[in-house]
């Protein structure tokens, strides 16, 4: 009640004004942009439209002390363009809401859409509007971020069948490592009289963490080639999102311990702060890689192809009949152990 | 950092399913709705795409004492429908993201889509996905609405030219005066020791601050007779709209006090209050009607569509050329006055 009020037009112009220039945002298809009621999009016929929406609140998905302020505007935006690769489409539109508290003045503001505009550009998202608020404490950003598909053919979570394999687009468990190394050295952590054992995180963790890349180009062949038959982004982790590919599908995921992608940073960062890596690489989240499943007879041209283009793709199991389920093959004893549903719990003790 | 986790798809799948049936969704053109990684919508030839997004803050836009849980939910998304009527729009399809803190249990979250659905149906909107959070302290709920409109055809702010008229599409101020009249006799008020003098608050206001009712079927009229120049909603006053309107055509506007609508519920409350009626109907935001430009030639028809439509229609001044300004015209002495540009401070003392 006695949040001052924000001078809305004023303070969004100033943040957004000459971002992106009229050329790229009529090609876009932008006919209205910013400033009147809505923003007014044109559509190319025998496409249909994509839409997702992903919040960011302060002190639940992010601290100040792990995430610089454009770090928080380039992965709202990041992780709306994973879920738009997650149908197989192309990202188009974004629209901002802002609820700023006090704590976030405009210098701090300007960051944030400086990080938002750098990830729209390496993603040709356009930015047509939003809305800005005051909030009593905590900054909550929301993005909507619309994007186009092939009529029909958007990749749904549905469609994996016994007898396919499951894959993924790139290793997990980076960004939950960075996030776990970033609160170690953090000032809270050092406030508590708890020296930081960690002289450096690998920039590999800190960047995953930071700047996810949603594997937009990974979705598009996909779809293009008609390989996936499910697909899935990894934001809250890679069970959580195979066990809902299972659900979705209605068929059990056998997964591969000795498949599964494990990079050198994560591994040795993990040995060194006493974490088990495949816990991490099971449960950390927010890793915006894909995962889906592909019929077996296209795995070879899958693999040469996103060879070909540079992309990274790890087939890691096996769809199998069965009552919906995720299962881990063991590496050493090949026994299997069931895996659990369990998703992502930002900050919470006791996750990993 | 000690916020609980939401199952998520559990909670939404609580608050949203079996609401709107298989029926509607598909008719209204959702190929896939709540439930995957974004929603699928598909999209007619000849039509453009409107996108407005509006947030609502706990504490800043409402407060538990004035709204009730399904007021919020109904108002979120009455607030965007409006923006699609100020287009001259179709309200289609929304997409709802909820932060939520750990003082709105599942009991009241269900209270709050009660609402929207309400809204939801009211205006034929399709909810087509969303995103749930945890919030360590206030409630925020940001809806995404997507509309459409014949190619070319939305009604910017800019069209406004001098020698026309200025309409609305209904009376002003009596959100503004709902609003002070449910802070009265809220328990915040009496708790203060200040014992309430109000015994009944006029329905009708209390209506117009909880569930407004947005002009889309005036919106639809003024784009398919293209009687409308220029349009906007008054979402933060009609002083403050009337600004927008008169900066993005490059006009002034000249206000009529004589012809304002003036609601006999709005005067009396103001009376017996003593509040000054007409700086309610200026300054009091969140009426969500239209204010809007025609040229006079057509004023005629327009007035006697709306009628037979039983839709209000007032005209309330002029457009002029000049500066971008806004004026008003004094009934007793016919003299000018400016009206200041301010708009509509949420709660802040001193507004009215």
């Amino acid at each position: 009640m006695t949040v001052p009020p924000l001078d809305e037009f004023g303070r969004i112009r100033a943040w957004t004004e000459g971002r992106q220039n009229a050329g790229f945002l009529q090609q876009a298809g932008v006919v209205e942009g910013i400033g009147d009621d809505a923003a007014v999009l044109s559509v190319r016929s025998g496409q249909e439209w994509l839409v997702a929406v992903d919040t960011m609140v302060e002190q639940v998905h992010f601290l100040n002390e792990t995430m610089r302020e454009s770090d928080v505007g380039y992965k709202a935006l990041a992780a709306n363009v994973s879920d738009i690769a997650a149908m197989g489409g192309v990202p188009k539109f974004a629209l901002v809401s802002a609820s700023v508290p006090p704590s976030w003045n405009a210098d701090r503001m300007k960051r944030l859409y400086d990080g938002l505009y750098e990830c729209a550009g390496l993603y040709n998202v356009a930015v047509v509007g939003g809305d800005t608020t005051s909030a009593p404490q905590d900054l909550v950003v929301s993005v909507t971020l619309i994007g186009t598909v092939e009529q029909g053919r958007a990749i749904l979570r549905s469609g994996a069948k016994p007898g396919q394999s499951v894959f993924v687009t790139g290793p997990t468990g980076l960004s939950a490592a960075g996030l776990h190394g970033l609160m170690r050295r953090s000032p809270l952590t050092e406030a508590a009289g708890e020296k930081s054992r960690i002289a450096s995180i690998p920039a590999r963790l800190v960047q995953a963490h930071r700047r996810p890349a949603p594997s937009v180009r990974a979705g598009r062949l996909l779809l293009e080639k008609g390989w996936a038959t499910s697909l899935n982004d990894i934001s809250d982790g890679l069970a959580s999102e195979a066990w809902e590919l299972a659900e979705a599908s209605g068929v059990k995921l056998l997964l591969k311990e000795k498949l599964l992608p494990m990079s050198g940073e994560l591994a040795s960062y993990a040995r060194s702060e006493g974490l088990r890596p495949l816990e991490l690489a099971l449960f950390g989240g927010e890793d915006y890689v894909l995962i889906g499943t592909v019929d077996k007879e296209h795995e070879a041209a899958m693999r040469e192809t996103f060879r070909k283009e540079g992309l990274p793709l790890f087939i890691i199991g096996d769809v199998e009949q069965g009552k919906p389920a995720v299962e881990l093959e063991l590496a050493d004893t090949r026994k299997r152990r069931p895996v659990e549903k369990k998703g992502y719990n930002h900050f919470a003790e006791g996750t990993m």
